[in-house]
């Protein structure tokens, strides 16, 4: 239907040829609904960023009620109290070292923020040959270009590597195929020895280092120990780099804490938040960071010390509403420590998944669990990406009336937070369908 | 109040310790109101964004009536009929070679979407060499890495020069200086000079040039005449380089007519959009673009020629309902025609500024106007940045109840469009009696 028009994001148009898109009219909860009244879970919240379901009645009525307001007003020389009220309790709920919040509008602006302030901290305070950023294989920091010259997926950048900044590649933690034959639980994080050695060789060039902590998302929800974020920490204050947190997909309770640098007692020197921020309501980012960096940018107006960086729609009022709503959700009546029992029961479902021939690897970390199919279980072996295994399974789920989006040859779990345990086992037991439909 | 954890965008926040940030409580129609119930006069559209006024009825409810259905879902393998209607109108009323419709966040990734999309389609029909851009002097066209590698003002990018991709800067019109001592009502774009050699120059390597048309924004509403556009679009053809029109500031109405694209009956390669476009209620943009650069990515799957750029919410349901909305009353009981005794008002009035000791020159593109103030009227001597004669300006706008926000020495004017005659007098009058109460 609108096949004329609409040019999706990061979709072969001609594959709607034989799969159109599904039309969605409407949501409730978990599920979508299409024109046809059929019905879908969405397991993957709508791209990773719903929380508490679609159509929830207390966001709804916030976004209402700031509605009847003011939907939005500029951002510079006037402020808010919907953002007023957010910064606030971000900065009670992540990191103590970090202090200010500049919002943006999306994973990428989070990133790109944090960049530009790097950058501009180094050189107002006399380090200007620090313009490097370090960045995992497997890494994915979204896709406006500065951002993606931080990513370390071939697909997303080879159209436009020379075009992006220089930054520099660094072998990061593959657990599943662990290269020293260690298992996570146990391990020393032995894989930090490249990052060590990047950190040792770059310190003159090197403004930070961007991370996803403990699950690499795009890289097909690869998830590693808290352990190499320790190493990280310590490396980079010696080495004098900035750590860049990027808890775009991770944070807000997906790990099954708020927020993983939190949890483990970090101290990102930026700490990037967008998707779940509003429940899957609205775009909107933030960019967190500390004194010491604001402190380098404040000073009078004509030494030209300001961060020159906006966007129109900065901190939207109706988007900062939904946030600050679904925050509250997040921290009360023991919301988090009630997923317990849900994560409990993703682990044992995950076991009949890990059981078949096909899938080389069930991980989880809080609400987030993947399935890797391989060919072999013994030598791990990977399917060709042309025979688009993942593909051919998410039209599986649509006919089983599941919305999954595998990412290559990882199907992955990252449902709303609201999900039932009857839902979790019907979305494993659906995935586990599917996988044997199309490869047994 | 919110000094203490709110990073502000484009701030100096050490300006705040004398002049805090006003805290805006609520809107409606063309009127800012603070915690204290005093009300502003907002001539600048929060940022050039709004077209109706704050708080309207009809947007309002396109807004709460979509949120009963749907706040947001993902748009890969999903659609939804808010993006299909807004699509086919964005078709239908931009010039008639843009067939495809490409969804994001806000200016700066509409940008870097038709930046990707240019590179990616010349290296995919066999010119992979072209893969500069060039943009004029003074041209603006957002702030995240890719977008401002193509900014030709200074103070954006000169913390960041180091790591922007390698574009070409061009000196471009400068009606009020014109250094050829015409007029822009009857020169025929002899500055078109720079371009011409730029492109016959560069074209083995230049996949476009990107323009902000009729007139550049953050450069202080700096206008020039169509005929430049017309030369621009011969010259491109003949050298084999995409145009990409930056009407983010300028569409959707300011100029008096939808798109000045459309208007002149020119066809850029690409069309960002964005601002306007929700009229100021929610982040959201749209990259327009034809038929012949969709199909260079139309292949099958394996050739790996998608377009691999996603944000999580692109097409954000909630953003194009209103959209929707705002272009039915755009387009609806002779809108923009209507609009033409307040143009003439704004003109009227605008001799009064211009008649003023200190401005230059007062200039108008439809509903956009700006007055350059100057030292010297003969030489046109501009006032030292150091003066902050804006910043003055913006000051004593306060106090008066007017929200004005200058860039460098230029008072702008970019009011909604519902604004009455009388208020454009109202801020015709109080701009003027500011710069007087700071220069006379």
């Amino acid at each position: 239907m609108d096949f004329h028009t609409v040019w999706h994001p990061c979709t072969q148009m001609k594959d709607h040829e034989s799969v159109p898109p599904l039309l969605i009219e409407r949501a409730d909860g978990v599920y979508l609904y299409d024109r046809d009244g059929n019905k879908y879970l969405d397991v993957i919240s709508s791209w990773w960023v719903n929380l508490f379901g679609h159509n929830h009645p207390r966001l709804n009525s916030a976004l209402k009620a700031q509605l009847d307001k003011v939907a939005h007003v500029m951002f510079a020389g006037i402020t808010h109290k919907p953002a007023i009220d957010l910064a606030a309790r971000l900065i009670e709920l992540s990191p103590d070292n970090l202090r200010k919040v500049f919002f943006s509008d999306n994973g990428s602006t989070a990133v790109e923020v944090a960049v530009k302030m790097s950058l501009q901290y180094w050189r107002q305070t006399g380090h200007a040959s620090k313009r490097k950023f370090a960045y995992l294989k497997g890494g994915y920091h979204g896709e406006t270009l500065g951002a993606l010259s931080l990513c370390g997926i071939d697909m997303f950048r080879e159209n436009f590597n020379e075009v992006l900044m220089s930054n520099i590649e660094v072998e990061g933690p593959d657990c599943y195929r662990c290269p020293y034959g260690l298992k996570p639980e146990t391990c020393g994080a032995e894989c930090f020895e490249s990052m060590q050695k990047t950190l040792a060789d770059h310190q003159d060039t090197l403004a930070g280092v961007i991370i996803e902590p403990l699950v690499q998302g795009a890289a097909g929800m690869k998830m590693y120990p808290p352990v190499y974020l320790e190493k990280l920490q310590s490396a980079c204050k010696v080495h004098n780099v900035h750590t860049i947190y990027d808890e775009i997909a991770v944070g807000f309770g997906r790990t099954g804490s708020l927020f993983v640098s939190a949890e483990h007692e970090l101290s990102p020197t930026f700490l990037c938040l967008s998707k779940g921020i509003t429940s899957g309501y609205l775009p909107l980012a933030a960019t967190l960071t500390e004194d010491e960096i604001y402190s380098a940018f404040y000073d009078d107006f004509a030494t030209m010390k300001l961060f020159v960086h906006s966007h129109s729609y900065s901190a939207n009022p109706l988007a900062c509403a939904v946030a600050n709503e679904s925050l509250a959700m997040l921290t009360e009546n023991d919301f988090l420590e009630k997923l317990q029992p849900k994560i409990q029961a993703l682990k044992e479902f995950g076991k009949r998944l890990q059981e078949l021939n096909w899938v080389g690897e069930f991980r989880q970390t809080g609400m987030i669990a993947a399935a890797e199919l391989v060919k072999d279980k013994e030598t791990k072996e990977a399917f060709p990406f042309e025979d688009r295994v993942g593909y051919r399974i998410y039209q599986e789920g649509l006919k089983r009336g599941v919305l999954m989006r595998p990412l290559g040859n990882v199907v992955y779990f990252i449902p709303p937070l609201v999900i039932s345990i009857e839902e979790i086992k019907t979305m494993i037991d659906t995935a586990t369908d599917c996988i044997r439909a199309v490869l047994d």
